[in-house]
């Protein structure tokens, strides 16, 4: 029998029923491995989960299709990871209303100066002098056009900003990216940065870490910012150079930044970025998988694109392991 | 010539001269007292300002219309502060869009456990496993129509909620707040609020200070409310029964509480509400004078108005004195 291994271990009873449910359906056998290095993993054709999930001293020889339960893949195409000729699909659209929400919540309480006046009310200190900006009329660049950046900027819409600029290598949105209502006032492409850098006043950042976008906002691109900028990642901390981030703030060339990704996660002891000054610190906890709404769009994807392995047809989320996303 | 006194002392020189150069043009004088005790207040046709700009003690006997600068005009309605048949209208058109955005920052805070967060990062503690929420999915309930309530309803619809259900008086929109797409699911009168208290995951307040809207959330509709749900107020902190909340917080009733707004301001030292459970405190710093957006709308509105008295036309914002808005 056709063996599916689910390393990702977050699942609660209902998940597992359906998941097994499901393939047992289309004839596969499905085992729990619990983040646990099982035997079974030797004889999986199919595996289901995030990088932590998997084993390097346990041989995949049997291994066809890898489905991340993951957006990022990044630990996946490091080399001699993945099987020759082992499909990757990742569970990009599972995370982009949580990772969206929570890059909101940081730029608004960014916004809001929340970290200085929570620090004062903790001092019962009572004021109210601190000149909070609205994201009423403020000049918005999204950094990636990918289901995070595009569920960001259908929120922040409603917010009325002045305009709101996508970032993506083509300039251009994919045909698939299209429907509804026009989600940014204009696409540029990721070579024509410098041009809208100057104009912005809160940078969102949502790309996937690939060699293209290593360290793209450096000292350099950081500069181009207004000192009165606030910078927000959810995307992958690789995107940053966070040392150079850290001058930046420190020295006062942008205003305030609030990332969920790092260079390094955990921070490591001693790193500039704890004690970097107007620095909104949290701990790659936006999208975690505990939020109800993930999990079961995570497992929706995961299942619909097992129908369509099954079938030979074409993955969707399939990653592209040139591009790397 | 008749006379305008400013008593509000946030608007800088350009403010200054705009608001001079509108009044000159229909024939009035401007006097800015910077909340002063000026003689010139005993002189005043119109007053421009808050509560806190007037003084008791000077006659205000050619008064014949009180222009406050801000939204709530509670203080006002007490017995003998206003001249017998003077006008009064408010701001609260100035206010919505800060006050709305910044009730959600306090809601989406709450939902992802934004305060726990950073007590551990600044414990440098590393972890994820709270279970944060999403306002996707989220039953919203916006207690108050009114410019703040339907500002926040129309960015929160953005993050597709299940349901937002508007609660005020008369159970409907008033004609001249039904434009644009609609902002409620529904609109019920204050009187069925315990029906929806139960289906309710997040209860945004946002009711002016009246004797109709005193300690309306009090320890039994507080009960009615799902032990997961979250409060935000930011519209009066009389409309609250506080320590009834805060005893609902230590005890699990509900989940959390975010309000900008308290029976006593500043929080009185010893207050329960400083160590209450799961209480988010920001010190009515929602709406400040000091966004520009604020200020400037708040100056266009006295200009319009002006306009409307110096033809005797109705003003805009005028409050009905009975029912204290």
């Amino acid at each position: 029998m056709k063996k599916i291994v689910v390393t990702e271990d977050v699942f609660d009873e209902k998940d597992r029923a359906e998941i097994r449910e499901a393939a047992e359906a289309l004839g596969y056998q499905v085992v729990f491995s619990d983040g646990k290095p099982v035997d079974d993993l030797s004889e999986a054709e199919i595996i289901y989960g995030g990088f932590g999930g998997l084993f390097q001293d346990i041989p995949l020889n049997n291994l066809k299709w890898i489905h991340s339960s993951t957006a990022g893949v990044d630990p996946f195409l490091k080399d001699g990871v993945l099987p020759e000729g082992c499909l990757l699909s990742n569970s990009s659209g599972a995370y982009g209303v949580a990772v969206a929400e929570h890059g909101f919540t940081l730029m608004m309480m960014l916004l809001r100066h929340m970290p200085e006046y929570m620090e004062r009310v903790k001092a019962r200190v009572w004021s109210h002098d601190l000149s909070s900006r609205s994201l009423y009329g403020s000049r918005i660049t999204v950094l990636g056009t990918g289901d995070i950046g595009r569920n960001f900027a259908q929120r922040a819409k409603a917010f009325q900003p002045a305009s709101i600029t996508g970032v993506n290598r083509s300039g251009s949105l994919r045909q698939d990216q299209r429907s509804g209502p026009p989600l940014f006032d204009r696409v540029i492409r990721v070579s024509e940065l410098d041009t809208v850098l100057p104009e912005t006043d809160i940078l969102f950042m949502a790309l996937p870490g690939t060699k293209e976008t290593e360290k793209l906002m450096d000292a350099e691109k950081l500069s181009l910012l207004p000192q009165s900028a606030i910078l927000v990642n959810v995307g992958r901390g690789s995107t940053i150079d966070q040392p150079a981030l850290c001058s930046a703030l420190n020295n006062g060339v942008i205003a305030a930044a609030g990332l969920d990704v790092f260079e390094k996660e955990p921070i490591p002891e001693g790193d500039p970025a704890w004690e970097a000054k107007n620095l909104l610190i949290t701990t790659h906890c936006a999208g975690w998988m505990l939020l109800d709404y993930t999990r079961k769009r995570n497992i929706q994807i995961f299942l619909e694109n097992l129908v369509r392995y099954d079938k030979g047809e074409k993955l969707v989320h399939e990653v592209n392991r040139a591009a790397g996303y």
